[in-house]
């Protein structure tokens, strides 16, 4: 066991300041990914870093890596990573604590005098959230190779610029290699439920995610009076999305009964102005459940619902993206030392299913991947009063050093 | 009787002129409320009216007036006009076919000579549609003063633009005055509906609008992860905004049984984007109901459905607006004049109600206001299809020519 330890104040210092950057609603954060605020909080994570003496590369997406060289500095780094950006009306921790828990890792390290045999890299992926440009996890995606480079340049935003000229504007479209190996990646983020403060836990050993089912689906209709036109021959494009809204909207309060949840979250219509229906509707929407079967049934559930949906308007139905994350896809070595760590320290552990994605979900596929949940103020997140305390994260800190420096001096 | 007769070949020139300007879909428009097509528009009718020797003049909201003069110039003028503008996915009739019968009027009196005692004046009202900016014809509602200038400079659009703005870049903020009298104004317009071609009639006698009532209704949420916030805790603004398109649609197919209709044709939401819900919505709806009394009935059903979307979404509701028009609006003696000079000429003719909304409803309240209905195609409208033939106008635009004149030469 090294000597190196955390210093809470420290590293709630960089919290601190981080939550000066993209101020919005009070108490929040409305950092949007490759704005200006995002830029502002890249520029003073790479300074602290180069002033800790770490290397700082950007790929191609943006992603920012900073590096503590290993005594073998050949052999695969142990990585530590989460995001800058956050929702519109997005909180100060929702991400970027867990970029700035590598940070502090890499400080206390350092002023232990502390050599790892493995390099550690600190990463902040772009576009976590997906609150500007779609889809969200673009950096981590792109990283593994989920998606091709130009296609995630050529992501619209609904202010009208794409990824690539954003990325361009701010200074960061970088030319450092994509999908190196990693040893092992680990991410450290707020539970973003009410789970662990409920019971009383100090940290939370992600064993997987809730299995979600999502799809973008699209409405043709045709545009016409709203006064004359008669309502038998009526083909309103939005009133087809609304009533997938509504459907999915049910699924979940039905749904809950066994913890399911589904949302449709996003509509948009053309041209949706008074006067005239609509001949064009999209909707986003999503099902997530525990359990993988009850998963596959309200994803099936949401499907039809789309296409009852566009029947009842006499509108035509078209699902023109689907995904699906989540499940048992985290390594178990690694989840097997967190939740080990985390008991040898002495602390309330349980474990725990996420029911939000996160870049992990992505780095899962590519190298062992884990995560470390800490509690958070009566669940609330993608909300100014996300919040939590010191006494919240340190827990959840301690346990990642541990985790992280069993990995990197193998 | 004069001797002018109107010339249609003449009359569809100057359509099939206008219908090169802002060209949209195949067959259609998209001439959108003071954008450059509308400019071009505007500055095409004032060459064709100077041409004509009439004198022009704007007003301040961009209302277009070309004045052919009377003998006795001090008399109050009789009015000829509707709007250039249309919805984004319009047709090439929908407005301007009232604005060229004016035109048309006067070159055939210029034809035969004949110089009228009252002086006639052909006017474009300014942002019919709504289609760009809200509330539609807010030109012709300034005019009669419902609207004050400076409120109506700062309305909107959702380019982010102002009609203020709009009206200076494009050179139409005029000095003319507002309110002056008429004696009369009359509003050439294709029907918007399939009644008159669908039992052969050849004009349409508007004795007044369905009785109308829309409003405007927000609905005030919490932002929160699309995952982990629990079902039960929602407070998804846009699901009680869809909840209320739904039951407006409901409201409209079950009141179609007696010929009524109910649209919500807008839904806009905060922050509407994957992964957060939204804290507010915004929905616009009417209703429609030849009946006053069924008109009412339904208004309160969709004001009772705007709370109840909301309840059951858990959310705040607020109507921030509310308006009504229709009704028996029209002058029964101009009514009258219309309906006796198109039977006098042997024309097809029968009284209806319009579904649509139109500024002649706005210049009702300032003098003597009436309608003519001609058939189009199908009844489409507000779409790239609609349609009508020279065969459709000629009967109504002859009755107007005689319409105009019997008022212009009392």
């Amino acid at each position: 066991m090294t000597a190196a330890s955390l210093d809470i104040e420290r590293y709630w210092s960089t919290i601190e300041a981080s939550a000066a950057i993209g101020v919005g609603r009070p108490g929040g954060l409305s950092r949007l990914a490759l704005g200006d605020a995002d830029r502002d909080m890249r520029d003073l994570f790479v300074s602290w870093c180069k002033d800790a003496g770490m290397a700082v590369r950007v790929d191609g997406i943006g992603n920012v890596f900073a590096r503590r060289p290993g005594q073998d500095d050949s052999l695969p780094p142990v990585v530590v990573g989460s995001h800058f950006d956050t929702q519109v009306n997005g909180g100060r921790f929702d991400g970027i604590a867990g970029v700035l828990a590598g940070l502090e890792i890499c400080r206390a390290l350092d002023a232990a005098g502390h050599a790892t045999r493995r390099p550690i890299e600190v990463v902040d992926w772009t576009n976590e959230e997906g609150g500007r440009f779609s889809p969200p996890a673009i950096g981590s995606s792109c990283f593994v190779g989920t998606h091709a480079l130009d296609w995630a340049y050529a992501r619209p935003a609904d202010d009208g610029t794409t990824i690539g000229a954003e990325l361009d504007r701010i200074g960061y479209r970088g030319t450092a290699p994509m999908g190196q190996p990693f040893d092992s990646y680990f991410e450290f983020h707020i539970e973003q439920g009410p789970i662990l403060e409920r019971e009383g836990m100090q940290v939370g050993v992600v064993t997987g995610g809730y299995t979600s089912h999502g799809m973008v689906v699209e409405y043709g209709g045709e545009t016409a009076h709203t006064g004359p036109w008669p309502m038998d021959r009526r083909r309103n494009a939005l009133v087809a999305g609304a009533r997938l809204l509504v459907a999915v909207d049910e699924i979940g309060r039905t749904a809950a009964l066994t913890g399911g949840k589904a949302t449709a979250s996003r509509l948009v219509a053309w041209p949706n102005k008074s006067g005239i229906l609509s001949d064009w509707a999209q909707v986003t929407c999503d099902t997530r459940h525990e359990h993988v079967d009850a998963a596959e049934a309200m994803a099936e559930w949401m499907r039809r619902a789309a296409f009852e949906a566009g029947a009842r308007a006499d509108c035509d139905t078209r699902i023109v993206d689907r995904w699906s994350w989540g499940g048992d896809l985290f390594d178990p070595d690694l989840v097997a030392l967190v939740r080990q760590t985390s008991l040898d320290l002495g602390y309330r552990t349980r474990d725990i299913r996420s029911q939000a994605g996160h870049d992990a979900y992505h780095l899962a596929g590519h190298c062992p991947a884990a995560m470390i949940f800490t509690p958070c103020k009566d669940g609330i997140t993608h909300n100014n009063n996300e919040d939590c305390s010191r006494d919240d994260l340190a827990p959840g800190l301690d346990v990642l050093l541990r985790c992280v420096l069993d990995r990197a001096d193998r």
